[in-house]
């Protein structure tokens, strides 16, 4: 394949950077690849299974002469790690980021780039509920959805590079407004995410359930909310702290509706019970149409002959 | 294997039925296997697949001479199944269910169970989103939990051999108390349940996000609670309906803990989010230990080398 990018600098080295630098491998598609991460021993790991071609000992090493920076860093870093590098970019360079609110990450950052270098903010939406350097895998991003936040005015051919670069790395594209991009993710991923942990956490907290039996019935449904309730605490909380307006009309809506659920539960209204119920088949259905998640039984895990 | 009961009566011929006539099959614990369903629809398909050795007409054809009735018809039709089968069980016979709430079967069934007749209430704690008599699969108790829920003075030979049974199906097993097994169960299923179909429902009902963005976008948390919210209806109307008092309890107890999360986001509280959100990958770590669930990222979805 044609090289998209001649050198690429990942900043920040855990799930998302670490599937990055294997795709990119994988696909031939970049020249050096460096990396930055903050802790020693984070930098350790991925200098030991070779994330990268060259880890370096500051962010500002790691951008000089980058075509591609990629902010791989939680939310709420993101505007420090852009002071920093700011000065030591490229002209000409792409700068953008792996966040998973975009609005707060246009705020903190775009201040920061100079003026020749491109700030095209993105999103892959794919994960795991693993963390760190070694959870990477160069699948990660294969079928799943990069989302590119393009700025008014932000020059166009550079647009289309990142995307050739995101196709490259196995991920479908698609461009959206900021506002809508925020809307759209606190649907589909932080609202799951916020319920997930308050399911997990009030079991944990309900004593006249013990956690082993928790633990050991937990096929019954619950277990289906750890895994993502696994997932990385700083970046989630960042995630709410930089998606409130959006987060929180959601949340609004689901409680209303939960509670006319309840209601129904506490008046034995079985007929709006059932027509929910029923109801919710069809978006499931559409989700494996589009090859977004597997029909196996159980995820999967169980085995069907 | 030794046969643990000669005839074997599976009333109710959907996904847990199923999975129990392949699964006695494969272990060889049983003689005849005889079947019944309410629709002709289904004991056609049963009869073709060989879910049973024998479907009959009727469920009083179905029990004659059966040493274990399974009820595995949904809660809110055991008591009905009951009445009918009753004068026909044998002397020495054991009925059992499969049933998700255990107050409300007791109460229904119960009353219909004559003298010299075992009724032992059970819970095989597993299944899938799928349903229907093509859904089941021998593997389905593999390593899962069966609640047993024997009422007090009940013979205990017969609950020694319905737990045998059990076991041959590769379930292991628990004996519990009535209520609480249906706290457990509220904990562990049912309110998961409840939350996954609110979730599906408001993601439906938004209409600034389209459905088609959804489906597209699901792989970011959302789609791992459109597999339990595609559970059968029916089944989940009789649940809630049945164990009232434990979901109630622990719904408020829920949007409790979702709204001191709520007003976190909201005050910009960052501590709380990242302690709550640290805390409950425990449970996650606990329930992988005791081989509830995989650790393969994504549920396996994800193919990492």
């Amino acid at each position: 394949m044609t090289q998209i990018y001649d050198r690429v600098a990942l900043i920040g080295l855990g799930l998302i950077a670490g599937s990055m630098g294997l795709a990119m491998k994988r696909a031939g598609c970049v020249g050096e690849i460096t990396g930055y991460a903050k802790t020693a021993k984070t930098r350790e790991i991925a200098d030991r299974i070779g994330l990268v071609d060259r880890v370096c000992a500051s962010a500002t090493e790691a951008v000089q002469d980058a075509d591609l920076v990629v902010l791989c860093v939680p939310v709420g870093a993101m505007g420090d790690v852009a002071a920093e590098i700011g000065p030591h970019l490229k002209p000409g360079a792409t700068v953008t980021d792996v966040g998973s609110v975009k609005q707060a990450v246009v705020d903190a950052v775009a201040p920061h780039i100079p003026e020749g270098v491109h700030f095209i903010p993105a999103h892959p939406m794919a994960g795991t509920e693993h963390s760190g350097p070694e959870a990477g895998f160069a699948e990660l991003f294969d079928n799943r959805w990069c989302l590119l936040v393009p700025q008014p005015g932000t020059d166009a051919d550079a647009v289309d590079r990142l995307e050739d670069f995101w196709h490259a790395l196995g991920a479908n594209c698609e461009r959206m407004e900021v506002e809508h991009h925020d809307l759209v993710c606190a649907i589909v991923s932080h609202i799951p995410h916020i319920i997930a942990y308050t399911m997990v956490g009030v079991a944990d907290d309900f004593h006249r359930v013990s956690e082993q039996e928790v633990i050991k019935f937990s096929a019954a449904g619950f277990r289906d909310f750890t895994r993502i309730a696994a997932s990385d605490p700083t970046m989630w909380r960042d995630v709410f702290l930089n998606n409130k307006q959006a987060t929180l009309e959601i949340l609004g809506r689901f409680t209303e509706e939960l509670f006319a659920l309840q209601r129904a539960i506490r008046t034995g209204d079985g007929q709006t019970l059932f027509d929910y119920f029923n109801h919710t088949r069809e978006i499931r259905r559409g989700i494996i149409e589009a090859g977004q998640d597997t029909d196996a039984p159980d995820f999967g895990r169980s085995k069907k002959h």
